[in-house]
């Protein structure tokens, strides 16, 4: 069985696990195809910081206390970098982190695309997944506020996305296509999952790449989603301010309806919602959504796997 | 008065910090015209070896027990970049000199030529000095072997110099001009000093940007040099398999010849040698150089002041 996962970072990376503790002993493929609106160029190095939150807990190097990053990392380069006063004193550059957009940079300087260079990233550990990204191209996402518009990274990281958002630019999506790879693992799919990512900023920027939405659209398996709120608030991050700014309401039903209905041209063919928000079942169905709800905290890679069994079945 | 030192890296450094121990004082003005032949991209980021080991050494935050990059050092990022099989398992990035390169790398992406970058990076600290690249184009010098070239830095770091030579390329030399400053800093000079650094690979790449040489020659002031080889052995480096592979004896007389007397359209008017090399100076004289003999071991600043004031003597 072939399972697609639309995935942003840190929830992406942790529903990941989920489906990777349910589908690998069953021999099952897992393809993530993950977001890219986070990416930037800083100090003269490619970060992408939802491929590496991603990669990092599949290969269970990640920092699972501070919730992002390197275990064990320290901050030398990013030390030297504030002694000259390149970049920006909010955004830390972890030494290991570093390492990786550094052989990122290389592989992008050597002519490789994005997808190329995460192929290569990637083949350091067993990770049990493909990951592409949604694009090779630079689209990243920029925050419309009143004074103007910023990089999705310095609104969210250094203003804790305190400012209020008017809406958001997925700034080259127009002129980009899906990378090597992503439609194809789309249209060979046997599920394809949403993770319970930022509908906003994570799953949002891979839907504005020309192809995708088609390509879910036409694809013979069906698309089922995971609501990343519970109870009326997001289960972590911002993604209420990021909601709020689309008129959308923090709820799990509202967001099921953003995404639509596949019947309608929308994305989902079904929708969970935690069991706390069973009452909001009805209304995902009125939208021609199926809806069922399950507990959706992801404590553990065993309790997210019982989640992800729950979202094949709601997928037949 | 003002210096102007040309310099390669770590010899250079050190002749540099006996200038300044020996002009700042009397408020003198110094300007090193730095080597940038082996400057190279590796893992995206630009290196400029020659400059920063200059800029560490003045600063006082170069390693000098080892004798080349940071004190304190530590490699965090580089053993990730082996681990992802990126770059040179001979070549090491220590964490602290990569700050150094990143900060670089951000400048020259930011748009600002090599000189521009460096200026940037020095101000960190007081150095004493103005640093400036020949440069600010790209010139890399690599080395012809009997199974074809390879960056000097391979041929230097990797194979220890090894390789018999059989020449040496500045790629980019003849479509550069030299860094903005540098020709100004030449004219306006009241001595001009060739530092005791690596005269095919250090000096060599200073000479072949177009305009370099002529300017020299059209200064007002007196060029010294000081030179490299000491009773007919480099006093560090591989200098010697550099000198064969151009045909220069490594004797400081030889040296000197090949620099040529300015009155004959070369380098220098005048030449130190070692005091033990005294017996070289007719022969350096007969070329119409003039020759002195005096203590050349550059073991403290202090013993290289007295060595630079000597210069400056001959320079009169």
């Amino acid at each position: 069985m072939k399972i697609v996962v639309l995935s942003g970072g840190v929830g992406g990376a942790r529903f990941l696990l989920g489906v990777r503790e349910h589908a690998s002993p069953a021999g099952h493929e897992i393809t993530a195809v993950v977001n890219v609106g986070d990416d930037m160029w800083h100090a003269g190095v490619r970060i992408a910081p939802d491929l590496d939150s991603i990669t990092y807990a599949l290969a269970g190097v990640n920092d699972t206390e501070r919730g992002w990053g390197r275990a064990g990392e320290s901050e030398r380069v990013s030390g030297e970098l504030r002694a000259y006063g390149v970049g920006w004193p909010w955004f830390t550059l972890g030494d290991l982190d570093l390492g990786t957009h550094l052989a990122r940079t290389h592989y992008l300087r050597e002519g490789l695309g994005l997808s190329g260079a995460t192929e290569r990233i990637t083949a350091r550990w067993p990770l049990g997944a493909t990951l592409i990204p949604s694009t090779d191209s630079e689209v990243e996402t920029h925050v419309v506020t009143a004074d103007g518009t910023l990089h999705f990274q310095e609104w969210w990281t250094r203003h804790r996305a305190a400012i209020p958002a008017l809406g958001f630019e997925y700034r080259g999506a127009e002129e980009a296509s899906p990378a090597p790879g992503v439609l194809d693992a789309i249209a060979s799919a046997d599920a394809i999952l949403v993770a319970p990512s930022n509908p906003v900023v994570s799953i949002g920027p891979i839907l504005a790449i020309p192809g995708i939405r088609e390509a879910l659209r036409d694809a013979a398996a069906p698309v089922v989603g995971v609501s990343p709120i519970i109870a009326g608030a997001v289960v972590r991050g911002m993604a209420d301010a990021c909601l709020t700014a689309i008129g959308v309401e923090t709820s799990a039903a509202a967001v099921a309806l953003h995404y639509g209905s596949r019947s309608a041209g929308g994305l989902l063919d079904a929708w969970l919602v935690d069991s706390s928000d069973a009452a909001e079942l009805a209304r995902v169905e009125a939208a021609g959504i199926r809806a069922r709800a399950v507990p959706l905290w992801m404590t553990s890679p065993e309790v997210t796997a019982d989640m992800v069994a729950a979202a094949l079945v709601a997928a037949r």
